[in-house]
């Protein structure tokens, strides 16, 4: 019988100053020193994959800031790491953009475009986790997860551009996500800048569990 | 450092005689003899999850039958198998309504709502593999995985509400699904039924390729 070792990671993602950020940490020993890595570790002995990642993330951030965890794949190239194999299950974590947790002095956010030097095979993971949001922003309503409780449109417009990695139409993003029942407007509004005009509206997601937004609706079942 | 034994297993579904099927053998040994199992086995030391699961499936059923084979979760619960841990990858794996795989003498296809004793948490690993199904259905072209290559609108019905588990409306399936760009005429028809009438036109799936079939259009990246 094949023994091997196993230990979860996790992509965390923010949108800040408009880019998507990745918490990584700075390895101080070896293998591969200075190198910057994804948080996580090994699987215990008496705890599932999910109890891990929470339990080991919470030794970097506040686990109450993080609005949305999910599996996304297993790595397991026989070599990915050096030394006898260890198998990884990769996580996607998301962490809302007023949130600003406290970080171990080792820890810090990375843009996602501009990585520092990266451990092992963690930049592909770290791609995964980014390619698995992405996705999901088409057809759920995970942008929950990313926007702070209340924003108005413009600021929601940013985070999907950030996160998307190119640029959306605060209108036509305003219109997709209404439509489909994921957003509300807040009936507040927001100071006008300087200029004057008309005070921005707040909206809000209309749930912060993740769904399907479209799904179909015809083809789902009677009641 | 903990050591930790890995295994791969498959959900192997097809729908036949409008049901939801599954692949499954019969232990003749302990753990768990008599009871059936899901197809897979031990990662090998060479192997990635994805190379093993494929391996493995090629000792059950001929590989070409296979449309769609994707990762699905990882479950870990430290006592899910006697003895030593092992934890699981899963895999989603597909089968088109029209392929009679020739199997091995312990495994058969049984249906999913009527299933026989199975071993350790596999009912469990089946369950959450025709979730995923059933997910994709509602966003993704995936049924091109379940569908022959050829049908009507009436049995491409029958497909979905057997992997539904509700019935599905006809005209409803094949407007959302043409007008999403998945489903085309083929301009062929097959002989009228002995009652007359029109003979029902041949429908087939544009790509064999698994794609978010909504999308948020509007959010696409521009070109």
């Amino acid at each position: 019988m094949i023994s091997t070792g196993h230990e979860v990671l996790a992509g965390v993602l923010r949108i800040r100053e408009k880019r998507l950020q990745a918490l990584l940490w700075q390895r101080a020993k070896p293998p591969h020193p200075n190198r910057w890595s994804l948080p996580g570790g090994r699987l215990g002995p008496d705890e599932t994959v999910e109890h891990s990642i929470r339990r080991q993330l919470a030794e970097k951030v506040d686990v109450r800031e993080l609005t949305h965890v999910e599996q996304i794949s297993v790595f397991s190239a026989p070599d990915r790491v050096p030394g006898s194999r260890v198998v990884a299950t990769a996580f996607l974590g998301l962490i809302p953009s007023d949130a600003d947790p406290e970080l171990p002095d080792d820890t810090c956010w990375h843009p996602v475009e501009d990585l520092p030097e990266t451990a092992f095979d963690h930049e592909g993971i770290l791609f995964a986790a980014r390619e698995r949001l992405r996705a999901k922003l088409s057809y759920t309503n995970i942008g929950f997860a990313l926007a702070p409780p209340r924003f108005t449109v413009s600021e929601l417009r940013d985070i999907y551009s950030a996160a998307l990695g190119y640029r959306v139409s605060a209108t036509n993003l305003q219109r997709v996500l209404s439509r489909r029942g994921a957003l509300e407007a807040t009936g507040q509004t927001v100071a006008a800048g300087p200029s004057g005009g008309r005070p921005p509206a707040l909206f809000r997601f209309t749930s912060r569990d993740l769904q399907i937004t479209d799904a179909f609706a015809v083809l789902r079942p009677p009641g």
